[in-house]
């Protein structure tokens, strides 16, 4: 294969990844039927698999893909603001705006509850990308206790399950309350870092 | 139909959800398949259609009885409970129970993530009791500042919401650090009751 093919390739396989993007974010991603894909890609379904060697494959690429851009709309912009609560207040609201900006759910904390009974290399991955934003919003955290803008005796772990927690929260609050749910969860997290300040 | 056959309908009809409820749990509700609940309930699947019109229809009534259940064991217990803290902490320690003793995820919060993105009558039905919930919880907050027990200007739908947050977190936390997420929440509520204290 040329050059040209191998970057014609990557570029189709995004475009699949896009479009299957779009449909696991309403239908889950045991809702996406390679069937459904191929019709929104304008290709066969024959044409996915060329690219996909199996639906798993195709899941689990659709969730690192979810991730790369967590990563760069989120955790990258966040990591450039200065370390303590900015960094932190950044991660939380970047975090915030990406949870409105994917209104039919986020795919991988879609996938959380899709997969908390299905055992797996889908629920492996979206475990492992789970176990890495956490990890990265402890450190995060323990940098605000360095800094002196949160308390000595801050537990990161503990912080680190609040924020999450205000995440599933407005993510979940979205689907009963949307008009309230965005400023709900702003206030709460400035009620927390209050209750949380040295 | 004489009344023993409908007693008899009656127990068929609850032993087929509660089987539906435990395929729901593991692979949510829209992976409830009417071919696998036969086989668990050890019927033909027109014997299921018999008791149930669609799948629609079963997919409701494993909804409302999970909430039944859940008013028995949750909320039911808790408003035996005096008035004010008291009550409020019973809500959500028997909630915290109620997530521990599904391990493969809460039905009614499972679906919240899997209907986001999928109008219609179940997703109608599961914010029906989602917001049902949400009055009963608001209420208790409400009795807690009635009582002086929490802050007079505490607002109790932001509460409700944190409150929530904290199910939600426990519900999802569960799925990558199952050995800690209970205690986490439990320190994540007993944090939120002292920084609303009157």
């Amino acid at each position: 294969m040329n050059l040209t093919a191998t970057a014609k390739g990557a570029a189709t396989r995004e475009m699949i990844v896009e479009r299957a993007y779009g449909i696991a974010s309403r239908y889950g991603l045991e809702g996406l039927s390679i069937g459904e894909l191929a019709a929104a890609a304008g290709m066969s379904k024959s044409g996915v698999f060329a690219h996909f060697g199996s639906r798993e494959d195709l899941q689990l690429s659709v969730l690192d893909w979810t991730a790369e851009r967590y990563a760069a709309t989120v955790m990258g912009p966040a990591l450039r603001q200065p370390r303590g609560l900015p960094r932190l207040r950044a991660i939380m609201t970047s975090w915030f705006e990406w949870v409105r900006a994917n209104p039919d759910g986020c795919v991988i904390l879609g996938a959380a509850a899709e997969y908390d009974g299905r055992p797996g290399a889908v629920r492996d991955r979206v475990v492992g990308w789970l176990l890495e934003w956490r990890k990265a919003v402890i450190r995060a955290v323990s940098l605000c206790v360095e800094t002196g803008e949160l308390a000595a005796d801050t537990d990161p772990d503990l912080v680190a399950f609040q924020l999450f927690a205000l995440i599933d929260g407005l993510h979940n609050t979205r689907l009963y309350d949307p008009d309230n749910a965005h400023a709900l969860a702003c206030r709460a997290l400035d009620h927390l870092f209050s209750s949380l300040s040295a």
